[in-house]
């Protein structure tokens, strides 16, 4: 067995660009040549994909029902685990609507939780997976397919993996944010950002950056309110939450400040003054992550035993089929995966030791 | 009498960069040449100003307590309104303190009220202002100055002026920003958006659109909840009350659409395919202001008989008085008011028929 590591990838809803980013992607030498793959989709989706991309296949197709998956795909750099259901039921190729649809949900559910299984196997199990790489999914399409209690990936993968503490992460050139909400309405962000909550951040934030090779990593905690409360005249999350879980991270070693005010706080990371924001709410991590990185980053889950990432845009059903998707978060997404799958293996623990 | 506009400038807190920026942006051709100006501040503040910037005065000083005043400024494209505490009652020059202090907080908030009182003087009145420019105030030295009822600029000018419908604006180069609610605690803006909030929001950016010289403004609308809501998934307040208010405005012969998630409307708008953002609070609005315009947009309120601009940043007194502080900001805002005062005269009005 080789010691590149193993990454799981779920192709997303079949509808939109997971296919044309994933099958991009691979093109890519270095992305090629760092990891072997195991592929949970649909052979057409795959297909025509490659088509639309004027490419040439580079996978080894097995049948998802089979058992006798795990000989048929030794020795194969990139296996497609194929659950097309018309391909298996009725002999032709499945033509996927890009759109919303029960169907869309349904596989691409079923991708994410195979892509989970391999990421759980048996330490000593060939299909062991090092790392997830999940493709765009519809979170209406989930709905439909009767999946609607998942809010996203990251909570069905938190959920799976029993994770007592979990966060988001996103890295990209300019900006690392990790947020202490996520998807919550923006009202009841008031019954979730506790001290807990914001240290777990802090703390899984932290700890990321040290996997990434920060050896002392600066963070700053942005506000709740408006200028972070204008001490205290706008708002008191910021004393009674915010102000005691830096204090208790502090406590703990870690070179964490704040609360600053939300509108000002990415300009001095941008400036190199930190290397992580930790945001209170969805937006306020995002807005800043989409408009500095574009399409361009990398979403990540951390508190996993094994790393998760995924491209930081959507299905983008409206540009599915045409070759035109952006393959560069994808193809990011698959780089920090393998460097994760190696610093999160047992011989990287070494890297962990950042404090 | 000319027919350049006249400006009123408050000079903002004394221990501040107002005074640096007032006088740096007043050496800016462009800038003397396009109004008269009547400053409500201190002769040493402004002294000290000239000094650090190695600038020669160009305002002509008169004692703010004097009732002769017009007189004595008749002819002067300059006039500097002096009521400095120390010159007047000691005969030496204040060294005002680069922090918040009482001192600070009373003489700026005088002066606003100063600058205020000329653009309600009768319009016959050679001191009545035709827009108001005011440089930071600190809301610490409000507070310690027994003012710390108003929160902002923002609300002592709606409340002085009585305006029934108001709103805070941002121009920058790439972006224009309106926001829906401002100087709230984050949780709190449940109480503020209402479909009355967003609408009047939509029609006074609108408005402003329209006196900025766009004939047909396209305005898009941010959703308040992660993704906008998602459908309902994720909050309530896109189909309660944001979608109403847009179909209201619509109604009106507004271009106006959205919700759209607060995480990909402004890279749409830079992208251009927007004249203008309406955020639901402050750090929506303010985060992609301030990381796309760092410190150069402008901060206008909305609503108001006579246009009322500033810079888009603070008092900065940690570089106040090293002749640092960048006047970019304040030579946009000078500019903006000057350009708004010709369009909100009588005879501007016809600039304002956008729809």
């Amino acid at each position: 067995m080789t010691r590149r590591p193993l990454i799981s990838i779920s192709l997303g809803d079949p509808g939109g660009i997971g296919p044309e980013i994933v099958v991009a992607a691979l093109k890519d030498r270095a992305v090629a040549a760092q990891a072997r793959y195991a592929i949970h989709g649909s052979s057409s989706a795959l297909l025509a994909a490659a088509e639309a991309l004027s490419v040439e296949p580079v996978w080894w197709r097995v049948d998802a029902r089979r058992d006798d998956l795990a000989e048929s795909a030794a020795g194969h750099d990139v296996v497609l685990y194929d659950s097309d259901p018309e391909l298996v039921e009725q002999g032709r190729p499945t033509e996927f609507e890009h759109r919303a649809t029960k169907l869309g949900g349904a596989l691409s559910f079923r991708w994410v939780e195979a892509a989970i299984a391999d990421a759980r196997r048996d330490p000593g199990d060939p299909r062991r997976a090092g790392a997830v790489v999940t493709a765009p999914i519809s979170k209406e399409a989930w709905s439909l397919a009767g999946k609607g209690r998942w809010p996203g990936h990251t909570e069905l993968f938190a959920h799976r993996f029993k994770a007592p503490r979990y966060a988001m992460m996103f890295v990209g050139d300019r900006l690392r944010v990790v947020l202490a909400t996520v998807h919550v309405p923006l009202m009841d962000v008031r019954n979730e950002l506790t001290i807990g909550a914001v240290h777990t951040a802090i703390d899984l934030g932290h700890d990321a950056c040290t996997r990434l090779g920060i050896r002392h990593p600066r963070i700053a905690v942005a506000g709740l309110n408006p200028h972070a409360g204008e001490g205290g005249l706008m708002g008191d999350e910021e004393a009674r939450i915010i102000a005691p879980a830096i204090e208790l991270a502090g406590e703990h070693g870690i070179d964490v400040s704040g609360p600053y005010p939300g509108d000002t706080v990415f300009n001095a990371a941008v400036a190199g003054r930190f290397d992580l924001v930790v945001a209170m709410y969805h937006d306020q991590g995002l807005i800043p992550v989409k408009l500095l990185e574009r399409d361009l980053a990398v979403n990540t889950t951390l508190g996993l035993p094994v790393p998760r990432t995924s491209p930081d845009h959507g299905t983008a059903f409206d540009i599915a089929g045409t070759g035109r998707a952006n393959p560069g978060s994808m193809v990011s997404s698959l780089r920090l995966a393998a460097r994760l799958a190696v610093t999160n293996a047992p011989d990287g623990a070494a890297t962990r030791s950042g404090r």
